[in-house]
């Protein structure tokens, strides 16, 4: 038989995982196994460190319910998600708006608004008017692009986290119009601190890091031919906008909260202006149904 | 602020760890991140694939309670147990008998047995009688190590597996003698396939594995003053010796059923014979409670 050690053991694994019938499945299991061994091989793992991951990896899964999704943390602070959205960016053959994190508190089954409407059903706080317009690669608007957004409360919590999480707030699909024009009103984005009670917060405190995100509003933005965007709005000056610790900030990605905008189609209010931009592509829009966590956790029972 | 790309985002990732007071933990989280990130690009993993692998986590996860570990056995048809074990003996500064694995099973509160008891409380089948020494690297006796041994029924599962998992079988826990002498009565080891019914039998299965595992029997064996032994005996002949899906044999730890074995302290028994060699360390023996389901689900909630 074949002697198993340190180094043949690789081969060893990539030899029962050779018969895999899909090709895909074989590369991304090749390359993972690869890179793990060589992780363990790199810090000589000892059996009690690796109880510890073992440990660490069943408290995650165990976090995870209908309304929170711990992997997707752990992912996110791991940067592991924001390199996802760039290898993501790259792949894209025209110009478009750079993505950034989903993040756990996604939901496939937010109200449809109409534009100007507010999301803001239960939490109080600084209104204001989000508007622009949603184009193709050549500025052309993309006529009733559908328009999902969310964002967390004063407290810094988004209604998945509250003590009622069926109950929605601060989260909405719209559709926008003819010309790709959108507009709605919600909470002045404020940062807040990610889920901290969890196996990833102990991590995080074990890394000394801060655990803030910088004030942001999510967007999920498709239409059918062209790729869905997953994307998020950063307020500029943030005192956490150079240290979000999932990584989720690009420069393109900030905007401004404007006083007196005679452009926003709320002037009362103050505005945040974005226009997004989509590239085209050969499949359609997903909606990002299966990235909620109640979807996820359906699938694991 | 930090462009980040996918190039940048390792090292943005690293700069906010960097802060980890622990050296340990810093030089295993950086390694991992590296590796993840290396592992991300080179499949080019889309936002799709890194979803079906949240939930793919999210079940594994899910599926551990306090009679399954569904992140060991992942771990194990990985090939990283087996590169833990191989990691571990290699530390070793003398000669010992080679690790093997630990596996799903393990349970910390098995019953204190007399020597030539039977570990069969409930399930039935040809009894054989297990015996030998364990001894130092000099081949002498160890005295009163405590020899901790479990093994499945002839349907192929551990007590834990049943219908009811509290119940115990086929476990228990002996003390060797003055010399290190053991002997104990128990099952003739069968082969058996790894649970399937969960997300790692589902990735068996789209890997076209054969999921089974040759006939074995565990051993955990540690005395005050030597490093603990975890490891397993395989039986000779097994259809599956050279194909194990955990990776778990070596040829040292390859035994053959004797029907007429004058040197068994049961002789009218078929028996096996083996003699574990322990390594000595600083470090007093563990016991594994902390590997025991039960013990990793508590720590989790």
């Amino acid at each position: 038989m074949q002697a198993i050690d340190e180094q043949t053991i690789t081969e060893a694994a990539l030899g029962q995982m050779a018969s895999t019938p899909d090709p895909r499945l074989r590369q991304i299991m090749e390359s993972l196994v690869r890179h793990l061994h060589d992780f363990t091989r790199e810090v000589d793992l000892t059996p009690e460190e690796w109880l510890e991951g073992i440990r660490f990896l069943t408290a995650v899964g165990q976090k995870c319910t209908a309304h929170r999704q711990e992997f997707i943390l752990l992912s996110d602070t791991l940067g592991l998600s924001a390199l996802i959205n760039a290898l993501h960016d790259k792949r894209a053959t025209e110009d478009a708006t750079k993505s950034s994190l989903l993040g756990p508190f996604y939901r496939h089954d937010a109200p449809m608004m109409k534009l100007g409407d507010s999301i803001i059903m239960k939490s109080p706080g600084t209104e204001v008017c989000f508007y622009g317009r949603v184009v193709d690669s050549k500025g052309k608007g993309v006529p009733n692009a559908l328009v999902q957004v969310w964002e967390p409360d004063e407290t810094g919590n988004y209604d998945l986290q509250k003590h009622d999480p069926s109950e929605m707030d601060l989260r909405g699909c719209f559709k926008a119009d003819s010309e790709g024009r959108y507009y709605f009103r919600g909470l002045c984005p404020l940062g807040y601190m990610i889920p901290m009670d969890g196996p990833v917060g102990d991590m995080i405190r074990a890394q000394k890091r801060h655990g803030y995100r910088p004030a942001h509003i999510h967007f999920v933005i498709g239409a059918p031919g062209y790729r869905e965007l997953v994307t998020a709005l950063y307020v500029e000056g943030d005192a956490h906008i150079d240290s979000d610790t999932v990584f989720g900030v690009s420069d393109s990605l900030i905007i401004s909260v404007k006083k007196n905008d005679p452009a926003s189609p709320l002037p009362k209010l103050p505005s945040i202006h974005y226009d997004f931009r989509l590239a085209v592509a050969k499949d359609q829009m997903s909606g990002r149904v299966g990235a909620d966590p109640s979807q996820i956790i359906a699938k694991a029972h």
